[in-house]
Order: C-alpha cells, then sequence, then structure tokens
C-alpha cells in the first residue's frame, strides 16, 4: 500500500508517523509539510526530525506556507509547544535532506506514476492537495484514495473544538477542504465524532515510554506537553490521538462505522469551517458533488491496543 | 402555570395543542399564529378549528403571515397536506372569534399583564416572538421561559432535516430565531436531536384513535397522511411528535438531559437555518450572549406513555 503522509507535526502528527512508519503493510513514499500546527519552517525542520529519529527512508518535501483563503491562522501555542512538538529539545537539522520542489507537485508527480496505486493520508490542513487539485485536476482519479483528519459533524454531540463550529484543520484553511471534499477521489474524514473517543490516558503513554524504546519514550514525552492542554482545557487524563486514527483506517477499516454522503465546508460567516454532510444530494449545494465517508463510530479499545502494539512491536 | 402557544398548526401542533388543553397544571391564556405548515390565512383557520374542537377557552390571535428575512419558504404540502392538517375535511370556521390585535401584540401585553408568570411555548417559526422583542425589548425579563420546538444541534447525529443543516422552524425564520436565542429571556430548545426520539407508531396512533374519543380519532386522521410522509421519505413506521415535546417539557423537564450555553442561527450561506451552541463564550460571535438550554436526550418511552395517558384520560 502505497502512502503520502501530508502533515504538520505537531505532536499527534509524529504519533501517527511514527505508527506509519512501523506498518508492515505500508510503502512510505513521502511526507509532505504544510503550515499548521506550527508555521511551514517549523513543520518541515519537524519531519525531517521525526524521519531521521524514526528512521524513515523517504523523502520530506516541503509544502505551503500560506493557506488558499490568505487568512492568517497561526497555531495556538498552548496546544502543540512553541516548537510544535511539545518544547522537547530538538537536535540541530540538516535541512539539505529536503527534496527539491512543493508538496503538491510531490503529490501530482506521485500520483501520475502510480495510478491507481497511490493513498493519501492527510492529517494537517488540505492545502497541499487542493494545490494539486488545482494545478492537476486530472490526478484525483487516478488516487487510490485520501483520508483526512479534519471535520466534525454532529454524529457524537460535536462540531468543533478551535470554534464553536469547526475543527481546526479544516478552519485553517476551509477553501481548500471544500475543494478535497469536491474532488472526483475518494476521501474518508476522520473527525473530532471519532478522533475524540482515542484517548490515550497518562498510564498508557507512560507504558509507551517504557516499552516502546527510544521513540516511544520521545512520543511520552512530548506528550507531557500536549497532555497538560487536555487536562487544564477539557479536564481528560491524557491526550487525544487525533491523527493517528487517519493511519488506523488504512489498516482497519472494519473498525470504522461510516456514513456515506456529499460534504461541504463553509467558508465564510461565523461557523467558518464547519463540515457539514448531507445524506442525499437534493439540496443545491450539496448537488452533484461526490459522496464521501465521514466515520460515525469507532471501536476505540481496538484502535488503542493495535497502536500500542505496533508502536512496542 | 400560565401559557402562551405559538403555533403554525400542523399536524404535530394539533397533537401538541390537545395535549396542552388537557394539562390540570396549565393555564392556556392565547393561542398565537404564525406562517409554516400553512399560510397565515390557513394556520389561523387551522388554530380556531382545533380551539373550538378541542373546547379551548383561551382566544386565537393571529401573527405574521411574512417573516423577517422576507424570504418566502412555502410549507411542502407533501408533509402537513394542502390544508395544513392532513387534508381531514374542515367545517366552516367562524372566523368573528379571531381576537384583534396582533400576535406580538398579544405577547407584549401578556407578559406586562403577569410579570415573571408566563411561560411561551413557540413551535413554529419565532416571527411573532422575536416581532414582540423588537417593539418593546423589556418584555423579555418579564417571561417565566420559553421553550421553542427548533434547531437542530448535532446531539444525536442530526443537523437538519429541510436542508441538510437546518430544521425547519429554524430555517423559516433565521433571523428570528438568532433575536430570540439571544434574548434576556431563558429558553429551552427542543430540536431535532429529541424530537425525533418520538416516534408515535402506526399501532400507537391506532390506539388513540381508539381510546382518544373523538379527538383522539382526529389526530389518528390527520396523522395518517403525516405518516405517508415519514414512511415514504425516512423509513419512518408512523410520526415524529415534534411539537408535543415542547408541552412536555413544561411539565417533565426532568425527563431531559440539557445543556447549557449561548446559541448562535446562522442567517445566510449554505448552511442557514443552522442552530449552534458553544460551551462557551470565547468566541466573539457567542460572546455576550445568555446560556440557553439545548436539549440533547430524552426519556421517550416515558413521554409517549404520559401523551397517551393524558390523551386519552
Amino acid at each position: 500500500m502505497k502512502v503520502i503522509f501530508d502533515t504538520d507535526p505537531g505532536i499527534d502528527d509524529a504519533m501517527a508517523l511514527l505508527y506509519l512508519s512501523k506498518l508492515p503493510k505500508v510503502e512510505l513514499l513521502g511526507i509532505t509539510t504544510v503550515v499548521g500546527n506550527a508555521d511551514i519552517n517549523g513543520t518541515t525542520r519537524n519531519a525531517l526530525f521525526l524521519k531521521e529519529r524514526f528512521g524513515i527512508s523517504a523523502p520530506v518535501i516541503r509544502g505551503a506556507g500560506e493557506t488558499l483563503d490568505g487568512v492568517a491562522k497561526p497555531a495556538a501555542d498552548a496546544v502543540h509547544g512553541a516548537n510544535g512538538l511539545g518544547d522537547v529539545l530538538l537536535p540541530m537539522i540538516d535541512e539539505t535532506t529536503l527534496r527539491p520542489g512543493t508538496a503538491s507537485d510531490f503529490i501530482i508527480e506521485t500520483l501520475r506514476a502510480h495510478p491507481g496505486e497511490v493513498t493519501i493520508v492527510a492529517v494537517g490542513r488540505m492545502t497541499n492537495l487542493a494545490l494539486a487539485l488545482r494545478k492537476d485536476p486530472g490526478v484525483a482519479k487516478l488516487a487510490n484514495g485520501v483520508v483526512i483528519m479534519g471535520g466534525a459533524f454532529g454524529y457524537k454531540g460535536r462540531l468543533g473544538n478551535v470554534t464553536p463550529a469547526a475543527e481546526a484543520n479544516i478552519h485553517g484553511d476551509p477553501v481548500a477542504a471544500d475543494e478535497v471534499f469536491g474532488a472526483a477521489w475518494p476521501v474518508v474524514a476522520v473527525g473530532l465524532d471519532v478522533t475524540h473517543e482515542i484517548v490515550l490516558s497518562n498510564d498508557y503513554l507512560a507504558e509507551l515510554g517504557r516499552d516502546g524504546g527510544e521513540n516511544g519514550q520521545l512520543i511520552a514525552d512530548m506528550s507531557a506537553y500536549y497532555a497538560r492542554f487536555y487536562g487544564e482545557f477539557l479536564g481528560i487524563d491524557g491526550v487525544v490521538g487525533h491523527d493517528l486514527l487517519a493511519v488506523t483506517y488504512l489498516v482497519h477499516p472494519e473498525w470504522f462505522t461510516t456514513r456515506l454522503g456529499p460534504v461541504r465546508v463553509l467558508t465564510d460567516g461565523i461557523a467558518v469551517g464547519q463540515t457539514i454532510q448531507a445524506v442525499s444530494d437534493r439540496h443545491p449545494a450539496w448537488a452533484g458533488r461526490p459522496a464521501q465517508l465521514v466515520c460515525t463510530d469507532i471501536d476505540a479499545e481496538a484502535v488503542l491496543e493495535h497502536y500500542r502494539t505496533i508502536v512496542t512491536g
């Protein structure tokens, strides 16, 4: 299974990437970066750090530093820390290992090189994917699929985190997200409806640190910062593993309950960034758009057990 | 308990009114009408018919025939029938029994006559309530409370019925609804999140018809039309008793689970009419607005049993 991982590391991005890199079925073709949990210099540096640290051979390709709507939405340092990785100490990074070119061009070239074979797992803002579609709309039909961490659809009583109506990745670039949901590739949205079921408790994280070698320990160390945010602001003991759940979908889609229907993203107004799925395309604003899968429920225990097994294995 | 019933009958409005009129604790002060399930002539005629048929002494006062946003949204005949009451045969109505004046003036006068004592139960568009607030903003503080059937908040996987994002009463006059949620009276929103739990099955309706006298039979007859809609479009065996649940809240609030927070209604865009509750007022669009109660869950069995007991009792 050939995969491009589009990411803005980010603590849960790091959790997801370690997991992805250890899945035997997955051939990781590239790591593309995007502004989000830190600025584009930060997320690209973090991706290079994680690639080296996790022993990943796939290249890192720098992506978009600005979103399509031109609205700057800096990351809240309170969530992922000023450096995006929970303020763990980072070594000097050799940026010469960065692969030349842009993320959107890499996505186009890779989809064209392996028609029907590549799945994009996108766990940040959808900017690189939308730029690829704008440059070369025909690539949508060449993707095996796109799995995103993003959105909040009200299937579990939750519409947003960064605003009362919007989830952070979608809110970060709602124009891009609306284009990605409207394109002719099959999208699976793993949103807050299901990711909030995946709570890595502080005990669970301590075990990962103990049994997961130095990379398990890194995840635990970064999470200490992230857990402070979840404890103080949401009263959660531990951290929510948003991004790792998009990776789980690749290998265990049977653990997810899904609903099929066209999706729109609100691109302005007080609910900008909200994701809304229709069950039919009778309403003109949803008409003619492809039916996409939205995850409505998840077997959280199976996911947490699988994650532990893979990361400590 | 003094109550004004603001309504656009409507089959489930009729169900709710019969129930309300039989509650021993409730003193019904007036029935105000609004455009919705039929035009204002139709809903006012239907209210007069139901008043006489159910032996209600409270007056009917004609309300708004146009909504505040000026957008005409005619009722879908497929739901409530061309006459709004499932196309049961209506007798000639003596319209001289209509009380002179407008619904919004009646609301103002009644709240001012009984400060702190009156609850408004509003099961149609919020136009009359918003007009009362615009004419005399001080009345909000004089109401004991406002219970509305309206909205869909994503607490049970449902955002809308008339569009993918909006419930019909709110969609019918989103400007009015946003003003009602923002006023200084306590609002309880009984939305699709809970009303869709109240399914009066075809068997249940047949029993009402058998045991509920001629008014029970009328409910059953009207519902035959309504049930066709639910069966064909939603695959539901029976009908959803949206409006009656707002009445239940008056007498058994303990059967409801609620969540407190400010509510906004989207007044334009593809999700116009969507209702969004925040849990804090950190976001500027929700800041400074009163915290209102939104129903998130309901003991449906208790409601159905209570409704049967009252209506057939």
